[in-house]
């Protein structure tokens, strides 16, 4: 963005009105805008979707932002990492041209006067435990959304229920914005890249990737054939529970990004797990077509009106 | 919009898609839109907005859609009047660019799946008699404003309870939209203009003059001097007996647009009631500063970013 001494610079924004006030310029001079809104302790996961945005975009803008309605009164609001120098030097190497770091008062300055619920798809895997944690997501998204006012953004498949939900969200209220969704990063164990994976003992990280090979013992199922969800679902909770000191949270066989059951596969769907260890609760998933393909990353919404 | 036999033309756009598309267009060419969105069965009231928005806009678009999501089951939704062909003939003589005339099942194809809620400003005026409402006007123009993307939105002061709604709706989530408040238009006597004064008999028409004759010795004592709500509003409900056949519904003084009771005048208030008669309810109010001066329009949010 700034050409200092040469040097093509990240520029780190704190305010909102600063914000505003730089995305109206871009959208005058016509610059397609990519979005990755996180919550900082960027990782690989965060540096796939801005890599993804930066192919795809003029200008990719990241927020850190750790939003405080998202999180329940017990949940790790104070404890979430945090490591902001470290971020910057990340996200300016992956070719950020904006970091959008603000302030709670300034995304918050009073009480809210509008309550936004979700409604639809929160019923089910972390939903079910996380009550009002989507309601959260999806209003800091909102007021991000009109900030930023990006043409396209870009969310991990890992927390493959907020992508269900944002994708509802972004549908619904007609957001002029298209909705990518990016395959999840892993160890070279598989464990799936995640800022909560710092809570994880030596050992319980190497155990932590029997989650996902859990969940690829149940894609096999379904590449071999197999389309009874209770079968499959079984396979990942035996796998998961032999293998590992965690305890299941749950398996879940949906369509996806609906997120209803399925009694037989048909159609996109999504193998997910939970699974508690001593100081985390680790997620994983695997989203596949309905003969065990997956890919690197999907539409969720067409956009059609260019 | 389109000159067609040399002739500049409005243009009447039926789908969201079209419209989305247009609207990206205009953008793009660095166009500044003005909104007005209406339930149609345009009046003076509604052609002093499209005048407003008329000077200060490149574009001026004006939505028709009589939305169900904030009429209540026993209001007069199906009965609501609806005269299209009047409405074009009035919007283009008034210099409408884009007339917005989309079909219910193009702007709710299927239940929604988020849920808006008006948690202030509602528990007081019509809100009091109208649960949820103003989440069915909350909710179409969370819509409208993310397909029609204005610069500038347009409303009359005469719904000043949904201007303040809209005002905290659009500063809570942080929309790019200006928001003007446009002074009402009256008959000759006094009536403020409504689509629903259709539904009044002639003699009702005239009695119905002495609402606004009521707020006006309101306004006069604060004029005069007189700080004291109570005696502010008994002396419009006097006027309205004395004068109407009518059956006040409210009549309440309060801060505006934080619609707050008001212990003694000292910022902008609204003066306000609603009063019922045979097959119509009127609303009607005047919003002025502590010493009973009014203007033309207001400028709800500062939209310091440009």
């Amino acid at each position: 963005m700034t050409l200092l001494e040469g040097v093509l610079k990240m520029n780190i924004i704190r305010t909102v009105k600063k914000m505003k006030q730089t995305v109206r310029k871009l959208i005058h001079n016509r610059q397609e805008i990519g979005f990755v809104p996180t919550m900082g302790y960027l990782h690989e996961g965060h540096l796939a979707l801005i890599e993804k945005a930066r192919q795809e975009n003029d200008i990719v803008i990241v927020s850190i932002f750790v939003n405080p309605l998202q999180f329940a009164p017990n949940e790790d609001y104070e404890q979430y990492p945090r490591d902001e120098e470290r971020d910057k030097k990340r996200a300016e190497a992956a070719g950020v041209d904006i970091l959008f770091i603000p302030d709670a008062k300034d995304i918050y300055p009073s009480q809210m006067k509008i309550d936004i619920k979700v409604k639809d798809r929160i019923d089910v895997l972390c939903g079910r435990s996380r009550p009002g944690h989507f309601d959260g997501v999806v209003t800091i998204l909102f007021k991000l959304f009109n900030i930023v006012l990006p043409d396209k953004t870009y969310f991990g498949m890992k927390d493959a229920q907020q992508l269900a939900v944002v994708e509802a969200f972004i549908t619904d209220l007609n957001f002029p914005i298209e909705l990518i969704g990016v395959q999840t990063v892993r160890e070279k164990n598989g464990l799936a890249k995640s800022s909560r994976n710092v809570y994880l003992s030596e050992h319980e990280r190497e155990e932590a990737a029997w989650i996902y090979k859990g969940l690829q013992n149940g894609q096999q199922l379904i590449i071999d054939g197999e389309r009874n969800p209770i079968k499959i679902i079984k396979k990942v909770e035996d796998v998961i529970r032999n293998k590992t000191n965690g305890s299941i949270d749950y398996v879940e066989l949906l369509s996806f990004p609906s997120l209803k059951p399925v009694k037989s596969l048909n159609s996109q769907v999504i193998l997910a797990c939970a699974v508690y260890f001593n100081d985390a609760r680790l997620i994983d998933n695997i989203i596949m077509d309905q003969d065990g393909n997956i890919k690197d990353s999907i539409h969720l919404n067409v956009f059609n009106y260019k």
